[in-house]
C-alpha cells in the first residue's frame, strides 16, 4: 500500500504513430503479447523459435541458416552486426549521408575499427563510384550501408554497391531497420552478406527485437576472428547455438516479444512481400502529391523512401508547434528532424499497416489544419489531391 | 497467402512456471503488454519512464539517481554492469559458486579484465574471509557477487562482503537477478554500489528487461574510464542521458515491455517489500518441509534461497522423466540442473506471484505422482506436511 497509490492505471492514449517509429502495432500482435508465457526451453516455445526463423528468412528473402532476432532494439542489431565483424585496427567503409550512417561509423570506432566515411549530403543517396574509390585506396573488407536512412527519408539503391563490395572481396552489410517488409529488399539476390532490422518499424511489432541474418561467408569471418568479439550478449557465434538444435543456454529469450514477432511476420507473409512493397510505394506517391499540392516541398529530392517521408518545414512555420497541434488535436505523432535537420523537416512514417489510404488522407487533412493554425497559407488541398491520386489508380 | 497458411494461431499452453524463470506473468502485466503503443518521445511515455525509475528505486531500496531498466534480458544487465566498470588488464574478484558466478568471470574476461575467482563448492555460500584474502593479495577494486545463485539455490549473505570490499576501496557489484523483490535486498543499506536484475523472475514480467542501478561512486568510476566502455548499446553513460531530462536519443525504448514493468513494479510496491520477502520465506519453508517428509533432500544445505529451491534427484530416478511427467500431466515446468548438477537436482522456482501456498501444495502433490510413476517409494506425504506447516502458522 502506501506510496503505490500514487500510481494510477496504465491508460495510454490511442495515438496514430506516423513518426519514424515505433509504428502502430497490429491488434493480433498486441493480443499475442498478452498470451500466457511458457518457459524458454518449453517444447512449445522451441517450435515457435523455429517458425520465427523460417518467417524471418521469407521476410529477408534469404536462405541463410543464421537468421533470428537479437534480444534488443534495432540499435542492438547494428551493434551485433558490427561487433561480430570488425576487429581492432581494421578499415571499414561506411556510407554516411544521415544520422544512422554516422552511428554506424561511431560503432565501428567503439570496436577500434577505422571507419572510412563515404559521405554525401543529408538527403541524397551514396554514389557507388565513391564506394569503389574508397575500397580501391584502402584495405577495407567490409562495406556498411543504410538502406532506408530514417533521418533523411532517402532509400539507398543497393545492388551496384553490393557488386562493387564483392569485386573487392569485401562483405556487404546493410541496415534495413526502416525498410524490412516496406521496401523491396532481397538479401540473397542483392548480394547482402549481413542484414539487420528492428521490430518497431514496418513489422508493426513493439520495439525490443532486432532481426538479423548472416550468410556463411560472413559467419566464416566471425568464426575466424583473431580474438572473440568484444561483446558477449551480441556474440552471434553463441546466439546461433541457442537458436539451433542444441539450444545451448545463452540468455533467456524474451518470450512475449518472440510471440509478437511471430504473429507480426505471419501477417506480413500472409499479405505477400511484393504486394506490401507496392502498397508502400503507392501511399508514398499519394502523400507526395498532397504535400506538393499544398505548396510544400519534400526534403529528399530523389530516391524517396516509401516508408519514411521527409517534408521540409516551410519558412515562417514553427516545427514543434505543428507537431504539438497534431498530437493534441489528432492524437497523431510525426517526427522532427535530427542533427542538422532539426527544426527543418518533418518525418512522416508510413510503415507496415500504417501505410494506408486512410492515414495519408487523414495526415494531409490534419497537417492542413495545423498549418492554417500556424498562419501558413496553404496553396491547394493536399487531402483532395491524394484522394484524386487514389481514385485515378482505382 | 501461400506458405503462411502453414502457421496456425498462436495458442500457448497455460503452464505453471516453477522453473528458474521465466515465472508466470501477472494478469495485470499481461494486459499492460497489449496496450496500444505511444512514441518513445511522447509526453505520456516520458512520464511512465519517470515512474518506472521511481518504482525501481523503491524496489532496489536505493536513492541512486541512475536506476533504470536496460533494454535486454538479465544477461544484458550482467554485461552492462561489468562492461562499464572493468577496464583492460584490471583484476576483479568474482565469487564463483555456481553457473552465474562463472558467467560473471567469463564476461570480465571478455572485457580483458582478469577475474580472480573466489571459489566455493556449488551449493555453499562464498566465505567472506576468502574475499578479504583475495582483495589483500591483489590490486582488485571491484568485487562481483551473485545474491541468489540460480544454479544452486544458495542465497549469499551480502553485508559482510560489502564491508570488506569498501574497506579495500573496492566497488561492490551484486547480481540480483533471482532475488530482487523476492529476497531481502536493500541496495543502499547493504553497501551495494552496482546492482542488476532481470524482469522475468520475481518481478513477474516477461523476460526482456534488466533493471540496473549504479551509485555515484560507481558512476564516477564509469565517467573516469581511460577509454570508452567497449559496448555502445550497454553504455550507461549514454543510457542515463536518455533516461533523464534531456532524453538524448540512444535507442528506442521497448515501449510495451516498459509498460509491463511499470505495472509489475506497481504491484510489488502495493504489496510491500517486507511482506513480500516474508511470503517467499514462508513458502520456501513449507516446500522444504514437504520435500523432507517425502524422504527427499534439499541440495543446498545452508543459506537456502527463498525464491529458487533445489531438490536432489533421488537415486534411481530419472530427472528428465519426472520433469516430462510434470509438464505433460500438470502443465507444470520445473528446471533441471546446470553444468555439474545436470541430472542431479531439480530447480523449483517460487518467484513473485508464484510463491504461493497453492503452488507449493500442488507441486508437492504433482511431484509425488511423478515419483511414484517412476517407481520411487515416497516416505510420507509432502503435500500433507506442507498443509500442516501452513496450518500451524495460521
Amino acid at each position: 500500500m502506501g506510496s503505490a497509490m500514487r500510481y494510477g492505471e496504465l491508460n495510454p492514449p490511442n495515438r496514430i504513430l506516423l513518426g519514424p517509429g515505433p509504428s502502430n502495432v497490429h491488434p493480433i500482435v498486441l493480443r499475442a503479447l498478452s498470451s500466457p508465457l511458457v518457459g524458454h526451453l518449453d517444447p512449445y516455445f522451441m517450435e515457435r523459435m523455429d517458425e520465427v526463423m523460417e518467417l524471418l528468412r521469407e521476410t529477408f528473402v534469404t536462405k541463410n541458416r543464421v537468421c533470428f532476432p537479437i534480444s534488443g532494439t534495432g540499435m542492438a542489431g547494428m551493434e551485433a552486426a558490427i561487433s561480430n565483424l570488425v576487429q581492432p585496427g581494421e578499415e571499414v567503409i561506411v556510407g554516411s549521408n544521415g544520422f544512422f550512417g554516422q552511428r554506424m561509423a561511431e560503432i565501428v570506432r567503439r570496436y577500434h575499427g577505422k571507419p572510412i566515411e563515404v559521405s554525401e549530403e543529408w538527403g541524397r543517396a551514396i554514389d557507388p563510384s565513391k564506394v569503389e574509390e574508397a575500397l580501391s585506396r584502402s584495405g577495407a573488407d567490409l562495406v556498411c550501408i543504410v538502406h532506408a536512412e530514417t533521418s533523411t527519408g532517402v532509400l539507398q539503391p543497393l545492388e551496384e554497391i553490393g557488386k562493387i563490395a564483392h569485386a573487392h572481396d569485401a562483405l556487404f552489410l546493410v541496415d534495413a531497420v526502416t525498410s524490412l517488409s516496406g521496401c523491396e529488399l532481397k538479401v540473397d539476390e542483392m548480394g547482402i552478406d549481413v542484414c539487420y532490422s528492428g521490430s518497431q518499424k514496418c513489422l508493426n511489432c513493439p520495439p525490443g527485437l532486432a532481426p538479423i541474418t548472416f550468410n556463411e561467408r560472413a559467419m566464416d569471418r566471425v568464426r575466424n576472428r583473431r580474438a572473440k568479439a568484444q561483446n558477449w550478449y551480441l556474440d552471434v557465434s553463441l546466439i546461433e547455438q541457442y537458436w539451433s538444435e542444441g539450444r545451448a543456454y545463452h540468455h533467456t529469450a524474451p518470450i512475449s516479444m518472440i510471440y509478437a514477432l511471430r504473429e507480426a511476420l505471419r501477417i506480413i507473409v500472409e499479405e505477400g512481400l511484393e504486394k506490401r512493397w507496392i502498397r508502400h510505394e503507392r501511399n508514398r506517391d499519394a502523400l507526395i502529391r498532397g504535400i506538393e499540392e499544398m505548396g510544400l516541398r519534400m526534403h529528399a529530392r530523389e530516391n524517396r523512401c516509401p516508408t519514411l517521408n521527409t517534408v521540409s518545414v516551410p519558412e515562417g512555420v514553427e516545427d514543434a508547434k505543428v507537431r504539438g497541434f497534431l498530437l493534441d488535436r489528432f492524437n497523431m505523432e510525426i517526427g522532427g528532424g535530427l542533427g542538422p535537420l532539426k527544426g527543418k523537416i518533418w518525418r512522416v512514417g508510413l510503415m507496415g499497416i500504417n501505410s494506408s489510404e486512410q492515414n495519408v488522407i487523414l495526415f494531409l487533412g490534419a497537417l492542413e489544419r495545423a498549418l492554417r493554425a500556424s498562419g501558413f497559407r496553404v496553396k491547394g488541398s493536399g487531402a483532395k489531391a491524394a484522394i484524386e491520386a487514389y481514385s485515378e489508380r482505382g
